[in-house]
């Protein structure tokens, strides 16, 4: 036997290893997608332009970049042999188990091991193409055409609503989308990483990766925040309402987050574009919550400082631009995918199985079978 | 900052907590289930008897336990709801591809996190029953009716072929299915045991599961052992067909396991039951095979001792047992579900988010974004 091993609980500071995607500088703050501070990124970027940085390692020359961005319509739209597949998911479900049969289904072999650029974008386009569509149709609407003038966020809204959407809304929602492409390690890319370390298909990945984004320790409660905020009413009942909550040991959604001991550098941001887009009365009635919330925390804990994680004014930003709170996660989902197919391609490129090791806590061995009756 | 942490690819050595589950003694080659050795289980135990005691934590009082196996036979009959959800499937997929939507489909609200005794068991139940359905149907043929009579092993080969089978071929299978009920931390549990961690439901958590065991580091390779066999075709081809092959850098399949360093204890199981049910010249060609594989790879890395690991006659039992080559893997997860459902009610009892850290290596910060040309 050699030394006791390191041992950490949810794996908290334990290293998995190398990665050039993403830097997460929980003690700062900062952000960083291979070198591009989000801060440089959320006023100039493009959805397309940031997955070509994600997949491809480097900016785009320009920026939107006219191939990548080309080829994103291009596999955006779904063909007979897809839809078939897509109207095969009963109608009526909560959009993120629908999502999970949905990309599913997309699977086969044209993804297997291992996983390609190509694959990648299909992954992008796809996604919400489909969740688009079975949206509409559980909503008894008829699908909307693709429209191959507008963008990724653009598209997503139009094929969501039927209607292009105003230059401020697509462009706030765009940012929220270049925000959420990516976060490191988290537990959707872990699982995805772990899935293909196995040299699994991309599909499987990102369908274990959604499944662990539904979680709500994950990206599972943005819908919550707005229940919240719902909750409270006026932003004068705020303080009274968290004293309330937490009286009752309910939880506060949209406070703290594992990796950052500071300000979530996608939180700043995406207060920044909320007070730009959402209706004034309900960003101060978030700001009066974000308030009453983070001082009533502190005072139970003081040690601990608690700040706006990303789901916080992510879901004010996602009613600003007209979407229902059902569609909160899926669509962080969908701004993930970009992220998710960055570390698919990571993983292979120097692949090695993921399997930790446990402490075995049950009974010595030795114990003897009852008798068998069969 | 703090000391640099633990690092570790692939997280070997890596101690992510505690598990009363199973005990893998890699050292010695032993494998326990809370404290029965599975050489204990292999001639006594039923499914159901382990299923029971992996779910329940005890064995149950006599084997097979009778409320168990009762609730087993109702859970697998498949109602009208569940069975028009299977079709939607096209048929004609591989297996595994086939069950990933299959498992997907099934989910929904009433899977919501906890999971629970109940939920593992469905898991268990349902599992081969959709996938003999989707197999039967794939294949042209009417679906088969659910056998209450029927104990779980002998039922799902009843499902499959239409027939009940012989004692011999449904107890040899049912001792494949002990012997890959649980195998502690391995990728597909891990990856299940994140996203229960993110306190998402258990079919999310079963999918990406499965999307890591389909992988073939995992768990997708057992019938390219078949396909090697049949390669070699003669035990005195053997000796010349390794060689050949490892010429070519090509990889033997069945031999080594990051876990053992000695005898896989279910390979050493799985080899006698092979003797005792395989054609003989099938296992006579295997153990041609296997002595002729050992010796050529322990000559070119002496230091590193391999030994047959669990899919080599495993393939030869599940050949033997009558199942077509595109089952294996898919039989391989109609075992795990019992240890999948343990694990998750396990994780669920004391979670915490899973989520390592990774070392940044990309571009350092501050970089500038090209213009924006949108």
């Amino acid at each position: 036997m050699t030394d006791p091993p390191a041992t950490s609980k949810g794996l908290e500071h334990v290293v998995l290893g190398d990665s050039a995607i993403t830097l997460v500088a929980g003690e700062t703050g900062g952000l960083t997608y291979r070198g591009f501070d989000i801060d440089e990124l959320v006023p100039s970027a493009t959805y397309e332009g940031v997955v070509s940085l994600l997949l491809d390692g480097s900016a785009p020359a320009v920026d939107p970049p006219s191939e990548l961005s080309a080829e994103l319509v291009r596999r955006r739209q779904l063909d007979d042999r897809t839809t078939r597949l897509a109207d095969a998911v009963p109608l009526g479900l909560p959009p993120l188990e629908a999502m999970r049969s949905l990309l599913s289904l997309l699977g086969g072999p044209a993804w297997d091991y291992p996983p390609t650029r190509a694959q990648g974008l299909e992954l992008v386009a796809k996604t919400p193409a489909l969740l688009a569509r079975y949206v509409r149709c559980s909503a008894g609407k008829p699908p909307v055409a693709d429209r191959p003038d507008l963008g990724h966020a653009a598209n997503y809204l139009s094929l969501l609503t039927g209607e292009a959407p105003t230059p401020e809304r697509a462009r706030a929602l765009e940012q929220y989308l270049v925000l959420l492409a990516d976060h490191g390690m988290n537990a959707s890319t872990f699982a995805l990483r772990i899935v293909v370390s196995t040299q699994s298909d991309l599909i499987s990945a990102a369908v274990a990766a959604l499944g662990a984004l539904k979680g709500p320790a994950h990206g599972g409660a943005p819908a919550r925040v707005s229940d919240m905020l719902d909750g409270v009413g006026t932003p004068d009942n705020a303080e009274r309402w968290v004293a309330a909550a937490l009286a009752r040991k309910e939880r506060l959604y949209g406070f703290g987050h594992r990796a950052y001991k500071t300000d979530d550098p996608r939180a700043v941001q995406l207060k920044r574009i909320a007070r730009t887009i959402a209706d004034p009365s309900r960003f101060a009635l978030a700001e009066a919550v974000e308030h009453a919330g983070v001082a009533a925390l502190q005072k139970r804990r003081p040690e601990a400082r608690l700040f706006m994680n990303v789901e916080f004014y992510g879901a004010v930003v996602l009613e600003a631009v007209g979407l229902p709170r059902e569609l909160f996660t899926p669509t962080f989902a969908v701004a993930r995918t970009a992220g998710w197919a960055a570390h698919a391609l990571e993983q292979a490129s120097d692949n090695r199985l993921i399997r930790p090791d446990v402490r075995y806590t049950g009974p010595a061995p030795g114990r003897k079978w009852p008798t068998k009756a069969r």
